[in-house]
């Protein structure tokens, strides 16, 4: 996967949905920045506000049965991000398929991105089986 | 729970078994040293490695339906540990009771020690109900 | 340092300071609770938020050469916390000395205590020496 | 980035150097498996102990007043990673450019593959400007 997949890098006004994350003391580094792993976890939770935001909790997926685990992630980081910096987060669905689907974000902070990434999930059932993707989701896909 | 309960800052040698453990990148901070949540992390992998080297691997108490939640932990930090230190950590079963259990932990780099430790193990089964605690670790009950 | 040092564990009514963490997918761990370590950083998150409500920002401590490095730590877990919990965090300020401070904590959701805890930070210098606690820091010492 | 771009899936006898990495409990999510940001970490242990067999420990380009952040990262999760699993983590050096180099990585645990990955690195100075690729590393570049 492409990050981004030929998405220009947007401003967050284009994006449908955006949420706000704090930079933690515990998920700076030594180089002074948050860790690059850091960012993965406010992609997530840019995910799951983004989910309760559309009506779908994610803890109403699981308790379905599903869960969205991540099959590829691919991020550009543009600038660093410090402790306390207060960063927005936006998301948006993208491609949708029969038992996968893509979500693109832009971290931004003061105006200023810092990073640019894509996620693709699968759809699995409980036993960790691909398994086809809700309805609700099918119909909020881009396009 | 007193961090050590009364047991002597000692030194590794006093300890029937000790592990290694290298500090990531990822577990530092902007202090430029392990953040003080990576040592918990760290006693984790040494009573993981103590309970395999007991016999009892934590897959196997898993297995088994059991669980060993940290039910209190206290720790003392005393010296910082950096980036690629190698720090040895010891880890002692301490007093065993009926439905739980207390692991003493000394963690050093070089020598010096960086962190004395104590956790209190809750033992649960399958639904989090505390269980009576499993015959193997009540026989290696300390004194 | 024993936890909470004899205080009672009383509801958050009794925190001068209450802010709430979101538990993240990232914080659980196999048992389908969040990992005792996250609670780590909700103190933290906690302590940086009420250092803020105090008018110092943990930020500013760190442009004026200062840090609060935890020296001990001391938490009960009482009950567990599961993805997307919202948990309530109320941080007061304990015991001052010349060269460190003591936190306390209560966590709850729902209004049901989850974990009560306290942390001793010492204040350092840029070179990690020990550096006498600032004016304002001791003008806020209980009693 | 594509992710290997272009690499075939290759098994780890392709790659010039494999470590290995324990799945930690801390490291698992509520889905029962390696929570997808963990991955990240195990890269940078195989990339750090890399650069060390390659006589370039990160310590000492740390100390010659270099870091090399994470530019760029893009992976591909195949197969879920357990608590305890012994992951063994394949590691290339790619491309090396002026300012930047790309790195490389297959994890597999029992000979299957779990992910691949690759990361571009900056090349930064001690303000976190881009600095020139340090000659050991441009004579280790492939081809």
């Amino acid at each position: 996967m492409r990050e981004g997949e030929g998405r220009p890098l947007a401003d967050l006004s284009s994006y449908p949905f955006v949420t706000e994350v704090r930079v933690r003391f515990a998920d700076t580094d030594a180089m002074g920045v948050a860790h690059h792993a850091s960012y993965l976890v406010y992609l997530e939770v840019a995910r799951v506000e983004y989910l309760r935001s559309l009506g779908h909790p994610y803890t109403d997926v699981r308790a379905a049965g599903l869960d969205f685990p991540v099959a590829e992630l691919a991020i550009r980081y543009l600038r660093p991000l410090r402790f306390d910096d207060l960063a927005r987060v936006g998301a948006v669905l993208g491609e949708v398929r029969a038992a996968s689907f893509r979500m693109d974000y832009l971290l931004a902070v003061d105006g200023e991105p810092c990073a640019s990434a894509s996620t693709r999930h699968a759809v699995v059932g409980p036993t960790g089986r691909p398994t086809r993707t809700p309805d609700w989701l099918r119909r909020l896909a881009p396009g």
